[in-house]
């Protein structure tokens, strides 16, 4: 893929997008990037499942190290799976769309899963470049493209994908332009996912955890309402909907153990999980 | 409880609703009441769940129809047992409302497996007076009852009620004024649940199935969108969405083998079921 | 027209929409073939006005089919010239649109009354071809044209229509979406008619009558309310509504006592206008 | 009916509600108090139909001008009679609320033609004086009552109406408080009726002609668009739409000769009729 | 600027439009042509700020006139400062959008404070005639340009505008269709200015005085609340809002004791303001 | 006052409503008590307007450190009567309605200036007995009240105040509950203030520094845009808008030097202030 298609024209963005942006291409937290080594699957998002907790009476501290590396991984792939689940069925001819893909490990496995085709966009051009790379390297870049766009305003073709979603990509933008763009890409009867973190309205208002979250990565983090909401208003009927947020738990206690990967929030995001205030959510919703 | 309290003055009805309550007034179908029988839990739904199909293998005619009447039983149990487990943690201390009780069931499912209180309401003074005579008969009728009122407008006491539901009595009312009832009803933080039958809008509009079935039972099948654009109006916000539509076809498969329980309608559920037109879901959403 | 114009690529339907297509594309019901055969107008609708019921006197067979049909047919055609009216004032530079055209009698009419150009769509390849060689046989094709395209996606030129109407076609689809595609195309102070039946919400929720219509045709008709709600949306400003339902009741009388033309659901429609869960509604709006 | 119940505490008014009630407590035109006198029905609208041109001709000035004034009430009782025409069936045990009751004309025909009970309300305690010494001397007052309150919060008993009407009084009010205000009254089934003067909102904005109206009576003349969208946010359907501008024409072209009566708005109304930018308006509507 | 670029064709307009076009190119009068003159600075609005009362004073009857003129276009003049200080920071690079541009002094007022570039659009050829004469005299016509157009329908290029403003010309227009229209001109971070004549729904309903104001000009004042409900459907979001009135009276009452220049209006707007039923508003909004 | 008042049934909370009365219950920040000694005014709040900065010089640091309280404590009170100029006219027959009352200082500062009763609200019950305590020391107790109250949710009478505001407490509230509630508690023509923090759309979604900012108090401020929204669908109409932003950035300046008052959030507010993310706004409206 030509460098130039990564840098196309990127509509002007706001002072938010451009800080965001920064964090993002200088980001080089070790949880995504030795995670992603293994097997060249580099994911932006956390993990779902029951860990195996053996992986700590390890007494040797580098095959502790990396048996609790591949081990997080495997969560966190098992994430990407469940999510890539909801989008089907797909065959090699259909299009998906990858909003906010971060290094890309995404749309690499729903190409992976369905053969189709994918379009992720970032609004950081290393991200962007990291991703394509990798394409390339796997010989699907044919096939699987990133982009340096703004996920609000694509400019891609409408109705042209079958399948769309974001892997913890919601809190960082606003849930009625993003789902106006959604559905304005996907198909009639195309499908929506979304994993994301939103903080519970039935707790009341953001807790001062969920405060700290946002201030960790710069984002805005949306409570459960507001999703569907905004999905009533663009045509994203909700077919689906599962509280992932027992399922991350194992992922976090087990990262707090990981000295050579935490980046410091581990604690915070386990007290909001379970204090009530923060849910782990999917949801898959339909285009009508 | 006394008479009085079942026919308390309910407000003026429309005439649709005074033909839907004509039409449960006059209802003695086998398959609601000779299952109701086996336990003395009387329920009006469907069932879900993989089918003991070795029943139909039976060849003594009575035993047949015997065995048949209680696998049926056994699955539309095991559906009240579903929207029941989502309506906790309660406990004997708490309220529950159950909107569209027919005889009485799932109230009593509730009560015997949380100890609350619960209040049910029917259009029909038939299914009432059916309901507390069994609530009078198993003993609960201090914590169970059953009133002749309008789901729309019960004159219940607001913030009264830890959970309610509506288990596939939506199809007959409007879904605004329906959930601006339970909103009202239910404390901050309260919960609600719905198994209903909806018509599935990526299919597009109702088919001929669905409205056969709505002149079969003089309802009005919603699309599944007017569930999520209407909780959204109405605080009332999912956190478990789970579309149960395989899980309900072993029941009707074996139900229209059941000559003696059969209504008719059986083979039109199956076509709208597997033509995509008709969707079985169950939608657990608290109120914000 | 050159074929081509008839099977320009239609937007993507949903499998609901294939039905209806493949309804009207075999659909070849005498009550709608044999009065269009009287003078090459194919209406695809029902009538008004007071029937003349001498006719049901006749005792000679073939005259009394012969008679029952004109007549028939005359009051499909007053309900076409009473819609027709509404539409103007209108002159021969002026283009109407013909939403859900059928056979294309309605667009015969108005470029009849007013010289003015008119673009019918339908779904059904049948009808264009049909009602575009009727065109051709009159030789009004360079002004009357049917196409093969989604009435709610038209792709026809913003603002290029002075006029523009449904003949009951409304209960196949989304009233906003629909409304939507009629003020794009309507210029500023174009006019909207409708004519079609709709349930009455003073009576409840759909009756059993309503839904056996739908069964028939595979329809799903709106409430009342749906109308005024949807053109309040679209820039659609009521200034005539007129309630048909006495005025359409002679022709369903008349229209039973024909036994070839009958379809079966001449009763439903009589009971369903009779107790109240049903109208026959006019509507002419204006674009603002 | 004792005095205090006319002067029953009325919610704080605004400062322009206190200059209506100013200019409707002091106001004596002829056209309302003389034609009033013929048969104590007093009217504060407007008439409609063919006028009897015949009037003119005479040429006796003291019968010309009891012709005139009896021709003009002819047409304003007319009037009135279309208005009651809509609100039925009504018998003797119905109530009707009509909100904006002048001189109480209103009601006292819909307690003739339908033996119902009346409550009228007006912001001018002259008014609802008047009205209600008319009602004792016509022995109605135990079925007739008027009020001194404000239309927009009545403090009268939810759906205690089956009917109510605006004529020609909407213009001093916001609609959506208005039509909330109708809808909390009317008993579900009921029926609201408006006749009213309307800015056509296919012309544009109000026209130089509707603000000399405005100025002249102290009102805000709605455009017609506005009447659709209250009502649709306030669940009244409209059943009956018609537009009365070329039937109150000839009140007018008369009125205009009646030097006795005219109150120098005359050519302003007929001008704003005549260019399109003002309408003389039914809607009967259904409270659903 | 070429001839041609003025009378680009405009979208087909209402006859309500046509009449307030026809008024402005007939327009003459001295309050706007005689103040103009003083620096070729044509304004069509009023002025702010406390007056020089000591023009009163003078005896000579020229003197007096001229101070006079001086120091209402003194006035007028501080006001379309004020309006173009909100409108920054912009710099020579930068695309204002000039809705209702009168004879065009606003934006030339804006090209000198910043050196922006600005277009201007009005309903009037005359005036946009009038206006590019200005620029041409004043060698700006490269920069300042005035086109005959709707402002509700530019057909200007989507987000290439760093402002715009609605000086005195928003009560001739529905303000969603405008606030539609500036936001989509508008860039992300755009400032909008408006500064009008507003009625005050603290007081009720418009005042008589303000009808009168409204046939005075053929124009359309709305609500205060109008204003900020349109802007909060439109993604404009108020930063600064101040009361003008008191600032605006001072303006007027010396503009009644100018005796060539009174347009007959002065007394109606000076007891608009002191009882309460208008305002003189600026809001600046930022499009998010 | 007795003390039953104060602690009077508060409807059910929600978790986060526990946890914020938690930190107010347990809070004694210097800066709030200190400030408050001096003259027994104990505001919650930030300051406004130019700084004396020679307090700074002072070398003394007792005297240093009284000047610099006494210097913050003038600041804030300016803020304090800010807010109250914009509440009037009002007079001792008024009653008003202190949303998030902290320690009571403005309803002390709005007696004082109107002669009108005051009801504060504050989810502390701490900080209500404070504020009762203060009132019977200043012998204000008969006109001045403090209760243990929701702000959503008062119970206090509808339409019983002249005037109400929130000073800095909307950011623990949904805006849309805290506005019907003031809409309902405001009588017509009614008076509502706010100063608070919020976040500027115009930069995009919350910046880090106000998550952190959400993070220390517990709360979770709205962006700009949800005011203006919240209130035009509450009959709430901005009259006056000022962004304060650079009138309150030297107190926090100042601020940051007092060693014995800061709390540690203080850079964090000026890097908000200065990037552009933040804004400190006062939004005066009408109730209509």
């Amino acid at each position: 893929m030509p460098q130039s298609a990564i840098t196309a024209p990127v509509p002007a963005q706001s002072t938010y997008q451009n800080r965001v942006a920064e964090y993002w291409n200088a980001e080089r937290n070790p949880v995504n990037l030795e995670l992603g080594r293994i097997d060249d699957l580099y994911h932006h998002h956390y993990g779902i499942g029951d860990a195996q907790w053996s992986v700590l009476d390890e007494t040797d501290p580098d095959r502790r190290r990396d048996r609790l590396t591949a081990e997080l991984h495997r969560l966190e792939h098992a994430q990407a799976e469940l999510l890539a689940s909801h989008l089907g069925p797909l065959d090699s001819g259909d299009r998906v769309f990858d909003a906010g893909c971060g290094r890309g490990g995404g749309s690499v496995v729903a190409h992976l899963r369905y053969g189709c085709s994918a379009d992720g966009v970032t609004l950081s051009t290393q991200q962007a470049e990291f991703a394509n790379e990798q394409a390339r390297a796997r010989g699907i870049d044919a096939k699987v493209r990133y982009h340096h766009r703004n996920m609000l305003d694509t400019g891609f073709a409408t109705g042209a994908y079958a399948a769309s979603w974001n892997n913890e990509s919601t809190m960082y933008v606003e849930l009625d332009l993003l789902f106006a763009e959604h559905a304005r890409l996907l198909r009639r009867g195309g499908r929506y996912v979304v994993i994301t973190g939103c903080y519970n309205d039935t707790y009341g208002q953001a807790s001062r955890e969920v405060s700290l979250i946002n201030a960790h990565y710069i984002c805005d983090i949306h409570p459960r309402s507001a999703y569907f909401r905004a999905m009533a208003r663009n045509r994203l009927v909700p077919v689906h909907v599962e509280d992932l947020t027992q399922a991350t738990i194992p992922y976090w206690e087990l990262r707090k153990k990981a000295e050579h990967l935490v980046t410091g929030i581990e604690d915070t995001f386990l007290t909001a999980y379970k204090n009530g205030s923060f849910q782990y959510l999917l949801i898959a919703a339909d285009r009508v």
